[in-house]
């Protein structure tokens, strides 16, 4: 029998970065996932407008060639530096436009819920992350940081995803196996 | 005699906000401007990535409609309040990918260089600013102060043109009038 509740989706998790951005496609049903495509995106040895181009092109040529639904990124909270904000938040403007246009809807997490979701613990710190994301989609090796972060944000978005679809087909669960 | 020293560009100038972002086409030789449109994109009253899909797709429709050769938007140098630094950069993220994939080049100006080339002194106020721009281009009306501030950085960007230009060609110059 097939339930709405449980029915896949596919995610594609951006950690931005003014350098390097991450990112990470993953299939979910909000309880198994896997990981369809990850990586980073280097810009850190281009000007300015250069990189913005770079950052929106790859994240558009990601949204065509893999069709995920929806987009998760990190919902930025800075505290000092106004300069860094500033060039991150460029970067985070256009991630933010190419999934708009590519007609994903976009959720944002913070990195607070990121490592709960993720290791059970808001103070978990970046190896305990990349240790988990690994477990979690039986990659083979551990993944880089910025990529284990961006899996990490689209885990965050399929498990919030899966709490209510959970509590809704708790029977169905038991037989369902993706 | 056609002198490519003074061809006329068309210039998009945009001050990039968070909630207001203005607007303004202007055809110059880099001596005589006229306004082709100018306008404000107001977004206040939409949530965040709501906001950056509007402005992407306003600037984007700008460009579609009065094909500009260059983009020009005030540099920004931010030194205080970093969560207005991220939300402005989104802004500008947005503006600049819409720029850059319309194929424009895109040029950045400190707010002191627009004062001064636009009023004659860096130390200029919103004011003087907006008479100066109505003046330059012959405007019926004070423009609204973002609309002001998008046409003086289109301004500045075409004097910083024109003076290379009238240089190079300083013989010609005599005789030429738009």
């Amino acid at each position: 029998m097939t339930n709405p509740a449980v029915l896949r989706q596919r995610i594609l998790g951006v950690d931005p970065g003014s350098r390097n951005t991450g990112f990470g496609v993953i299939d979910s049903d909000g309880r198994h996932s896997r990981c369809v495509t990850s990586g980073c995106i280097r810009v850190g040895q281009f000007g300015w407008p250069k990189r913005l181009e770079l950052i929106f092109d790859r994240i558009a040529a990601l949204v065509a060639e893999h069709r995920p639904h929806e987009l998760a990124v990190e919902q930025l909270i800075f505290a000092r530096d106004p300069s860094a904000a500033l060039k991150l938040g460029q970067a985070r403007g256009a991630i933010l436009c190419a999934g708009l246009k590519g007609g994903l809807d976009v959720h944002e997490y913070s990195a607070k819920s990121v490592k709960l979701a993720v290791v059970g613990t808001g103070a978990a710190d970046k190896s305990q992350v990349r240790h988990m994301v690994r477990v979690l989609l039986s990659l083979p090796e551990l993944p880089g940081e910025d990529e284990a972060d961006a899996l990490a944000i689209a885990l965050c978005h399929a498990h919030s995803m899966g709490i209510p679809a959970r509590k809704r087909a708790a029977a169905s669960w038991r037989d369902f196996r993706p």
